[in-house]
């Protein structure tokens, strides 16, 4: 269940603190260049650094093993994998008795029985939307003349974060906050009706991504306080460009030529420098925990090229089983 | 592309003015008992009748046409049919020229080059939500002992509503609203790690919906302004029970044994009876529209049991997928 | 798991006994001619009628429910069902108790738990195949362009079979038969390469036939007993044109612009009218069995329409998936 | 598209001179024992080595890259990779200009419009069973009970096949075979009715594989020229053990609990040593080929545990779906 996509379809693999962590591209076009280096650039815009962001460094250096050759896509399964390197698993030891509030520590170990690794939170580590951005990185490729741009609407609720964001540092805290993702030049005709309408598909992907609390598209929940008079966007071009863009760019489920625009909310990070309170699973009684090891004090910080991928796969996924309509 | 989960897979089809829409299920379990009856309640909760909603009446009665025998599901594809009846076509003729705004009538033109039945929204109505009620009725038995409820939280911005819409009916107007769904008894366990979170799948069909923009879980937007130390829900059991619920009953995509919460946002509905302007698309001009025709005011008020369907048919397909795993 | 295809999709239902049984077509383009009569002539020759075939007469008469407009495909999901109408459910009773060799009556019980509808074969009935040929009349009209032929080779193992089927018929016993399909003029390209070849999908929808014992594509199994000098088709043209056509039409999965062939393995009749072996699960003793009932003395007569609509159905993803891939 | 199965599903990539083969399964339950040398036995049966196999020799080590914690599956995706190195390019450089019949060389071009990568066969190489064979290693393991074991019945054409086997190397020519494989305790009740029985999920991923010509359950292709009478296998008890075994140990497409069997055609591999006719694609003219190269005079030496593997991939994907029908 690890797969997204219909055509355009990737599937992704790997634990933080495993061997490596990687991502299979099935159904790329062929020749679409594409090499290591045209990943770099997203693969440096998620990568930590700023304040607020983990130490942990890692190098984040792609490998292609499959998928192209003389610098083309060939057509066949692309697949990317990183090498996981700067681990420091006896930070974890202890999660296997105190669980993490806000964290999959303990669900994880529901669902497998146990079995799931449980170092730097394994399958569930905010570390495997690494492959995500690489794989981001060719679906931008595929959908060339759609440009995906992103930005931090808020941090910690605040549009103006910088001095909030080093209380929250400074306190051991954490922040959370909202990302906004656009996509531009998109043909109208993407999404397909019902089950897979545009919105669905962005969605599902986004919330692929651990600490997305929810999600909107254009005029999003303001949408529930509104008027129809207010919120329908007057159509004034037969090729369908609104005057207004409530609609996010997408009617019934499928792009309608205008720019799509979403939101997605991002928690704050569950693991904080602070006492908390959970459960020991040997004695089943309360007790407090203090989390160590190397955590980003906001998450939301590095996710906006996340999103960007996000919105890139879908939309490439789309682009390609819309193609085959045509007859 | 019209198909929604991996075991417990729904398959929808239909036009609004078409001789019948319907759904079929596939994946049911043999042996749960299921009649044209079981439809009824939820059937009834999505019926027109209250102000606000449209003087359309369909009788709305479902036809089994295969998968049970002896009123007990066979294990076999079960199909459900309602035929259209109370059509009146002649009044969606000139929105061929006249696309409404709001509307997928634009899209649908686009996307299937002008092959798509516009009478009343084709497979873009909402009347396509039907089926999807009483798949619901169906998921919701393989649910059993699983409780799913929903509420209008507001509508028009409002919590108490009643006095705000009698004024947007009066003025030929549309209303949006938030609804909340919430999901008691869910076992620990259900929800596939990162490409088939829990949230992936119920935002998935959820944005299936017409008329839906945005949807959060637990905190939801609320999270992006919080520091981990009040966002994060203690846990208090061994069993993962928490003193917060801010996770909305899910922590790395899958549920961790408390209440599942949701909420959607529904934007008015486009279809108001005050003038708009669109683009005539024979002659490339914008004009000023009137819709006539049978409407809501305000979907949202019809929509809870909707989403009630939406969140039965992920968890059901979740909860198969899940029990596969045990060895 | 009762659908077949990724983009031109299939999703079957019905028991024979039931109140219909349908297919519903997802992902097929928009503006291709189709309407009820498109399917007769496929529907004849499904039909029984010469000696040899079930004397139960369906009036098989389609009804389009949903996906079209104007006699037009819309691109939205296309239902047609069929309503069961001459059933004689008497004939089955006993059959709970003692099934039948060479029937799913007894693996149906197993795997449904007792559930399943014993009532004509229910879903295992052969009586399923008549919505796979009316999907068939579609998928041929989506491949224009592109013959589809059929032809007995053999029944009984005689390509002049008429004699030995009336002394089967006359003796209550029942034969079984080869089917050869030929698609020509189909371009080179189709197939993906390793799980989704040519031949898996083909060979993947043919098993999905009641009766189905083997498939071979050109040379078939007499390949294992020839070198690779006599067995390699010589290239003779630019466009992939061979001299001889051992590959059936297809290299390494793909199609290759040569005629596509296999044969087709049916076997005899299950259900004949002397008497057999078998158990009687309310007592677990062995005891013998005489079928009455209505049925084929040689499914295989009826059968090359089948594996046309197959084929067709096969052919018509594979096109579709294909022409994704051009940038 | 390079993707196999519902819940226990393989998705594999790789070019056989590229930097790596490898698959991913995802959908194993956790808590299966499974390293690297649990592969082994299997990979060696791979292995050339013996007459008629092909002189290049690589290493085939497999490396785990995610997926396995402490020597057990975690319920997470596992990739298993195998490094290429015995390679060498310049063997097929002509093959762009020259395709070899009975090669996917001129498909291959054809299909991605000349990106794909030639080397070795890339995508199509036979190489590309090895990760295959690995993923059934896993699968038998899930299907911790049932025995599979396979053998070769012909060599071009014989039994007895040594001596006949000696005459084709020496001739530099190449030769088929016919493989069976015996699945034995195999609960009943496997496979999906209609399009996922389980002969239709086996053939799939048997075609998947370069080379095979045809497959045939039980009887087969005998089937076609047997009566009722004869085919029909008496049930002797009430768990629906049969006399004989005609039906391959499925009925109406699910498995009866008595043994399947199923036999696949292997054409002689294509590279031979002799001189073959082609086409100049730069010329249009047609002429002669002498392929160099390493290669395997008779491929289906090496092809048992590769069907064996096949047979496990897909019933192991088909017990997981026939679990979650338990209510």
């Amino acid at each position: 269940m690890n797969s997204f996509g219909n055509i355009f379809r990737v599937s992704i693999f790997g634990e933080s603190h495993g061997a490596a962590i990687g991502i299979t591209i099935d159904g790329c076009p062929p020749g679409v260049d594409f090499a290591e280096p045209d990943m770099e650039s997203d693969i440096l815009k998620r990568m930590p650094g700023a304040a607020g962001t983990t130490p942990r460094k890692e190098s984040d250096i792609p490998e292609i093993l499959s998928g192209t050759y003389n610098g083309k896509t060939t057509g066949a399964p692309l697949t990317i994998i990183f090498r996981n390197s700067n681990t420091i698993s006896s930070d974890y030891d202890k999660l296997r008795t105190m669980p993490r509030p806000g964290h999959a520590d303990l669900t994880g170990m529901q669902k497998y029985k146990g079995f799931n690794d449980p170092r730097g939170g394994g399958h569930f580590s905010g570390r495997i939307t690494l492959p995500l951005v690489a794989a981001g990185a060719l679906a931008k490729k595929v959908l060339k003349g759609i440009n995906i741009q992103s930005r931090i609407v808020t941090i910690a609720g605040k549009a103006d974060y910088s001095g909030i964001l080093e209380e929250v540092i400074a306190a051991g805290d954490s922040a959370g906050g909202v990302i906004e993702v656009k996509m531009s030049n998109v043909p109208a005709g993407l999404g397909e009706p019902f089950f897979n309408s545009f919105e669905s598909c962005i969605s599902h992907i986004v919330f692929s991504v651990p600490a997305v609390k929810g999600i909107e598209f254009g005029s999003g929940f303001a949408a529930a306080g509104m008027r129809g008079s207010e919120h329908n966007d007057s159509i004034i071009s037969a090729d369908g460009k609104t005057a207004t863009n409530n609609a996010g760019g997408i009617n019934g489920g499928i792009t309608n030529g205008n720019e799509v625009v979403f939101r997605v909310a991002v928690k704050p990070t569950p693991s904080i420098k602070m006492e908390q309170q959970t459960v020991n699973l040997e004695t089943g009684q309360t007790g407090s925990l203090i989390i160590d090891g190397r955590h980003d004090a906001c998450i939301a910080l590095r996710a906006p090229v996340v999103f960007e991928a996000c919105a890139a796969i879908a939309a490439a996924d789309l682009l390609l089983i819309n193609r085959s309509y045509s007859l």
